[in-house]
């Protein structure tokens, strides 16, 4: 058995389908944020826009949340040292899940290290407790999601196409009313930008019984009069049981959370391995998190101005005849539908132009729906716009792209 | 079906066996650790000193790794903003993953956002990149090795006794010579404090041509002339094919990470979807990992007088008879064997003598094996461990739990 081999070929392999990622070395500079600092691999360095980062607000440079880190790292050191349950609950992590059970308006919430750990865990852990759980899935929800859903035997998982509230129908429709039911979904779907009909959503699964799972991850902090998501604007948030959300986005920190009633939240506390057995966040991010969800909940100006600039950049670039997907949230795709083309695109993007976005290929995306998306911060200008606008125009024409009319086609 | 009664249930379940845990709030002051502030539910605050910690050197109150996270925080802000992939690989995530290769001798390293996630994605990638892989896994692994050796189908998955490299043998025996083989384990296993006899299992590996894949999340800053482990202390770092650390414990901080040859590290980045589909750690976090190791490379005379503590308070406990459990490491585990008075007795030290110890029951060991667990570090003084003895001493007497003899019993 040679084992290099084995790990060259795996690698060979990811190549050959044009998908090898090459991770931008970047530094971001407080307070300059969408500029940053691009570190070639031969150490020579230029300035670049940022176009895709998930810090969709600037929280990650807001004083405030940087004022908290601080001053929790001069009060309580670094590190949480420890589980939460061994010595690892500090009275931020206390302070942090009270502020976003208030946030959902929920009894309770739980935090866990990272979005991708709390979907995880707690979704694998609700076939614990409910025994002959049938859990029903969105076939675009989150990797992290389908990670704690497989935990599930096979005939326990029901898959529906994208938003397709019929379709979704017609398989609760062929599990008992009495089963143990739970619909795992997105608010916004981060790839495409669209949203889930909310209200619609709610209405079935109290036809049929079934628990609600919602993943507003790209939605906390940006959507509803507080911040608090999707459901809280689409005024559902009551009648979800179970909000994963994110502090790393929106948010402009790090860790994810559930929020639900109480004993909901005690039950997955008490069975989730992924909470159970991991050292709990920093003081400094809890403490952060808290000042930027706060801060948040009182300036829905900053949630206004998201909104005005992700419409602004989406007309600059329909304007231009680019293929632009139809999101309908801050999220502005643009199709290439092809692995190659995507990774090449961005490459002079960056190279030559100062503008920083990845592309996006397989796995994140199917095969065949490779992109480039953009999220515009309250930071991009209009002359940041304006820039990208005309080089893309010039890219599409000159590398012989399909355009307006090539994503329905 | 009736969602709440199942999730009370769940919890009745655990109250039964006496398992349920409450999180004590606590609050560390910088530059007082072990010392901290507990405040209780109804809000009356004491004093107290951590028994527990997992900031086994008290890193986490290192001004040097203090001052490279605010630096950063300066510098570039709260969070990454992204996956590794999209916008969240930064300088500090590169210089950190250099750091740790050089640590470990390897040609890379890769960063995941906690030792629970860095086993869980590293091992379960393990059987995608090696297919039929038989893994072999000590059957006292953490639950994050678990979890991620379950990803594999049962065939593919032998478990052997705890240290016990002849049952081990005779597991590999069972296997074709040629066929891909991982054997995964701890050094030092951190429920027990006991230590793998690595040059025996260096050995045993290559008769049988299997890789090795080393969990030294309770090692690294505290063994070997550098801080990198066991396997460093040992000799045998070099002949180790992934090891596996953590960020949050010796190093004071947050984060997992694997150290490994090139071309395993970045197969493993391409696959893993824990580590693809999460936001990376913050500039912050990285940057005071960086400060911690390099510190403790440098500064061997804290791992000599961390040992030295942990013998002192084994030599205190063992002379006022109490029952402690064999531990070759920096870990004290005192028997008490039964859930209910682990608790008790824990409820008490905290309650009425300012010590701050959880008790370690089900499932984080086996029902039986209930303990007090002692982690003693360089901050904690003499007159610390001859209060906390007597203490114990005078609660063995009082609550007639089994003294010495009953480990063995």
């Amino acid at each position: 058995m040679d084992y290099k081999a084995a790990f060259s070929t795996a690698l060979e392999q990811i190549h050959a389908e044009g998908r090898y990622r090459v991770f931008a070395d970047l530094k971001r500079h407080r307070g300059q944020f969408p500029r940053a600092t691009w570190t070639r691999e031969d150490g020579v360095s230029s300035d670049v826009i940022v176009w895709c980062s998930n810090d969709y607000l600037g929280q990650g440079q807001n004083p405030v949340v940087l004022d908290a880190m601080h001053q929790a790292i001069d009060e309580a050191g670094a590190g949480s040292g420890g589980t939460r349950n061994i010595s690892g609950t500090t009275h931020y992590h206390v302070e942090l899940e009270a502020e976003l059970a208030d946030l959902h308006g929920k009894e309770a919430a739980l935090l866990f290290t990272s979005g991708y750990v709390s979907n995880e865990a707690s979704l694998s852990t609700l076939y614990k407790i409910l025994p002959g759980l049938i859990m029903f899935s969105d076939e675009l929800n989150h990797n992290s999601m389908i990670s704690g859903i497989r935990a599930g035997k096979r005939e326990q998982r029901r898959v529906f196409r994208h938003n397709d509230l019929a379709h979704l129908e017609e398989l609760l429709m062929q599990v008992p009313l009495d089963a143990p039911k739970v619909i795992a979904f997105e608010s916004v779907y981060s790839m495409d930008g669209d949203i889930t009909d909310m209200r619609a959503m709610v209405a079935l699964a109290k036809t049929y019984n079934a628990m609600t799972y919602l993943d507003e991850v790209h939605a906390v902090g940006m959507y509803g009069p507080r911040g608090a998501g999707v459901a809280e604007r689409d005024g559902v948030m009551d009648q979800i049981d179970i909000i994963e959300g994110t502090l790393a986005k929106g948010f402009g920190v790090m860790g994810g959370y559930i929020a639900a009633d109480a004993v909901i939240v005690d039950a997955i506390r008490s069975y989730a391995d992924g909470f159970i057995f991991t050292t709990s966040i920093p003081p400094a991010l809890a403490a952060g998190a808290v000042a930027s969800i706060r801060y948040l909940k009182d300036h829905n100006e900053i949630r206004i101005a998201h909104q005005e600039r992700a419409a602004a950049l989406k007309a600059r670039l329909t304007k231009a005849g680019l293929p632009v997907m139809p999101s309908e949230s801050h999220i502005v795709p643009v199709l290439v539908g092809d692995p190659v083309h995507c990774k090449m695109i961005s490459d002079i993007l960056l190279e030559e132009h100062g503008v920083y976005v990845q592309p996006i290929n397989y796995p994140t995306v199917p095969r065949g729906t490779e992109r480039l998306r953009f999220t515009p911060s309250p930071a991009h200008t209009d002359a940041m716009m304006d820039d990208l606008a005309q080089t893309l125009e010039m890219l599409w024409a000159h590398c012989n792209i399909k355009r307006v009319g090539g994503y329905a086609a």
